[in-house]
């Protein structure tokens, strides 16, 4: 039976970029080697890190003051790395969900931190606005998109400082303006790859100016290198999934960059709420004006709360794979990422519907 | 034409790995999902990650009050890590190549350094020997093969203090008495896996001892976690990395385990430093003493220095793939990790005697 994968990272992926790195597997770049044999420092692997930069700054038209880093360890690993890079006396922190709170965590290591709004109080349903972002902060961070409650910021800030985002979860799914931002950065595992590799756009001149020494890992500097074919390669990189994020980028851009993404995505997403707005057995979670395109959450509405248990096997039944909500929001969850095809959305929705005619 | 790999990591995996892993990538587990898109907390994923840990458990015979952790961020960001969850006042590093002289800097971040002996003297070409390891250190750091160089220290040592060993290139290679060590750690891009993960054995109690705080990412007891379902799972782990990782060792165990490794990595070293001592035309770079086991380093003899160029041709176009030397040492460097091929040592050994025919 046909799966339809709407796991919340790792995800689905592009089926191009899947039947690539099996070929590349089998022999990467006509070396007779395989890419997960290959030295980092053989010619042909120099140039797909150099391709995949590329594809970064073209998609994203990233200006020619940043650069684009490929590192290991996730966006947890971003949470202090930021912080240790940029932060001097105080920074603010806008807090939308738990992995937005874990970040302003970490920066507390390195000086005050401001949580300028929080939604907390109603389990981050939704976005909070309004807010004054201070003047007399380092940096202000954002997570654009928070997976677990779906919710989303859908547009770029105007902040009076440096603006930080953490945008594991909604990168490339639509056009971003890269100049409002110092750093964007985010784990792979959802739009542009396999779980094992971390992106790091950053602003170079925001460097260099914090007073403490940072260890050599820490410190973006290293990363960016002195040279191109040094840069993401002062230790091994992660090389399987950057070659993968390389096919994956590739992909975007042959369907025609953000711009077609965004419209795929934003139809998706209109077709699977519609469904929840209009079925009375299903309720969404995150407030309408909030609600992410990648995201989708809901639950049984209040009559019909006997019946998870019955959708989910019957979910199940139809293929659905991954739409079990996280469990501090309950009920279910479709992650509807870039490579989720319209037709696994489709699906979901008649299973809502044939779902409804069973009552 | 069959090439021979004898890259020093990324490197050879074992075939059965390698099609494993395409396997995985086309359906994982019976799912109907490929590898790199199954979630993380999929149950099937879960076992990988516990069966994993017990593969280690079981083939480096470590003891209970050890814990296996699989990161990300590579070794280069353990030498921080380490002395961050270890270090109070003072730690002492033996300095063996420029891998070793890069962790004691990042141990400076966090307390005194003593290089308790170097070899840095005659280019890392030997193992210091002779030297004593002070008891007033909060632990002694070795590390146990010099990819570079091609030097290893072949026997666990007796270490009054905790000893740490960073063991990314000869980690599986032989036994090790796991018991004489506080944490072992390194990438998995040698004898492991591919690149993008790092593994880290700690025994546990020597956690939680020193007076700073730590990074949430940083402080090893956020990924032991409260439950084995949860060890390396604070984030999404390098789930594809681990998986190759997984059919790698279970590879070494259906080969015999790390004893029969051991003998069968002697063989193929023996063979080549035969051939490099009988061969006029060549010579070893490493003490014979410390010759290491999975890097094999020789240059041309004083007067056949014309004919590097030459041979390397030569021993391209008989398929020989990643025999150049590191730039620091020069010459030739013919890695023979676990997963190369008896096979392969054998037609690089044949090269160099047609090379020598020709003369």
């Amino acid at each position: 039976m046909k799966k339809h994968n709407f796991n919340a990272g790792p995800c689905v992926l592009p089926r191009e970029a899947v039947e690539s790195a099996i070929e590349a597997i089998r022999d990467f770049d006509n070396t007779g080697i395989g890419i997960l044999e290959i030295s980092h420092r053989t010619p042909g692997w120099e140039r797909i890190m150099k391709e995949t930069a590329d594809l970064w700054r073209e998609l994203l038209n990233i200006p020619d003051n940043y650069k684009v880093l490929f590192l290991g360890g996730g966006a947890s690993t971003q949470f202090f790395h930021v912080p240790a890079n940029l932060l001097n006396k105080k920074a603010a922190y806008l807090q939308t969900g738990v992995w937005a709170k874990k970040a302003a965590k970490e920066a507390k290591f390195y000086g005050d931190v401001e949580i300028v709004a929080s939604s907390e109080d109603k389990n981050y349903s939704y976005v909070p606005k309004g807010y004054t972002i201070p003047t007399d902060v380092d940096y202000f961070h954002i997570t654009t998109n928070n997976t677990i409650y779906g919710t989303e910021i859908h547009e770029d800030i105007d902040s009076p400082v440096t603006l930080i985002a953490d945008m594991s979860s909604d990168i490339l799914s639509r056009p971003v303006d890269v100049s409002k931002y110092g750093i964007i950065y985010g784990g792979a595992q959802k739009n542009v790859g396999p779980a094992g590799v971390t992106f790091v756009i950053v602003r170079e001149d925001l460097l260099g100016k914090v007073d403490r020494k940072l260890q050599t890992m820490v410190d973006y500097r290293t990363h960016i290198g002195d040279a191109e074919k040094d840069r993401s390669m002062f230790n091994t990189p992660p090389v399987f999934s950057i070659f993968v994020m390389h096919e994956t980028l590739k992909w975007v851009k042959n369907l025609g960059g953000l711009e077609a993404m965004h419209k795929l995505n934003k139809e998706k997403a209109e077709l699977l709420y519609n469904e929840i707005d209009r079925n009375k057995m299903f309720v969404g979670t995150a407030a309408k004006e909030d609600r992410s395109l990648m995201n989708v959450c809901f639950v049984m509405a209040e009559e019909h709360k006997d019946k998870e248990a019955a959708f989910m096997d019957f979910a199940k039944a139809a293929g659905m794979v991954g739409i079990k909500g996280h469990r501090s929001v309950g009920g279910f969850r479709a992650s509807i990422y870039n490579a989720c095809p319209r037709e696994s959305v489709e699906a979901l929705v008649k299973c809502m519907q044939d779902f409804e005619k069973q009552f």
